[in-house]
């Protein structure tokens, strides 16, 4: 394997209602009632300690429905032009590296409970980070392309453009 | 490769002035001023269209200099107690992946300028996402552990715990 090249490892399963990435919430602020649960591989499982304190945290996963192409530019879900990949937050990445911030509910054992969870039932988890906002959120931020659109978010639903 | 691994390719290299990761911010907070400079892999700088209206991005990057050991605890350097390695920051976890959200300065051809960068020279970048405060930042979030130290994060500085 070249320098340039990394291999990472499934750590645990993501478990949700979503079978398939059509008619799936498009982020974590879409599913906000949306229950998941994740399981980690027994011999992680120690790693969850502490995490309890924490409301919220940062799941990096696989894109694992996603077809292995990577188009540089792409429609996304809430634009009707075509957007470099890195403006957007699609999964046809790349390096198809998922990312959501979800609510921790409850943590047992090698199991914890999320709430606000978008993406599709069996997804391979790479890392758990706790959110932190002194960390994650800068005093302001601008949205580009999406400020025209962002409030479609909440109830926008994905369709098959990634698939 | 089995079905529980993932290759991902370095997609291009993050240049900052901190030559190792002792005496480094630990986070971009305590980097507010930091000034790093992105190449993008020639092949994939079409993918930065459009990122320009975003005023922040979360970078994706692999933790190059942290060794390779997977402790399930550590001390993290904002407290003094052990903690469960998913309930911290560190480099050293199970899949070696930092992500820093970071002002995004400006954006010529591959290059793209950003400010607040806690990471070591030439870091592997594996992804750029546009930070989104309707996806990424929940409404309230409680911070566990780091309740009563996280006020130190702005002037804390790493050491030597996780080389």
């Amino acid at each position: 394997m070249s320098e340039t090249q990394f291999t990472f490892e499934q750590i645990g399963v993501i478990r949700t209602p979503f079978d398939s990435p059509t008619e799936m919430p498009i982020q974590p602020a879409g599913a906000k009632d949306v229950v998941g649960t994740i399981t980690i591989e027994d011999q992680y499982k120690q790693g969850l300690q502490d995490l309890r304190g924490f409301s919220h945290c940062i799941l990096l996963y696989h894109f694992h429905e996603s077809p292995d192409t990577t188009p540089l530019e792409v429609e996304p879900f809430l634009d009707s032009e075509q957007r470099g990949i890195f403006a957007t937050r699609a999964p046809v990445r790349p390096n198809r590296i998922g990312l959501s911030v979800v609510e921790s509910e409850a943590i047992r054992e090698s199991e914890l409970t999320v709430r606000g969870i978008d993406v599709v039932d069996r997804t391979p988890l790479l890392d758990i980070k706790p959110f932190v906002p002194a960390f994650d959120v800068p005093d302001d931020a601008e949205t580009g392309w999406l400020d025209a659109s962002g409030s479609t978010v909440q109830s926008m639903e994905s369709d098959e453009r990634f698939q």
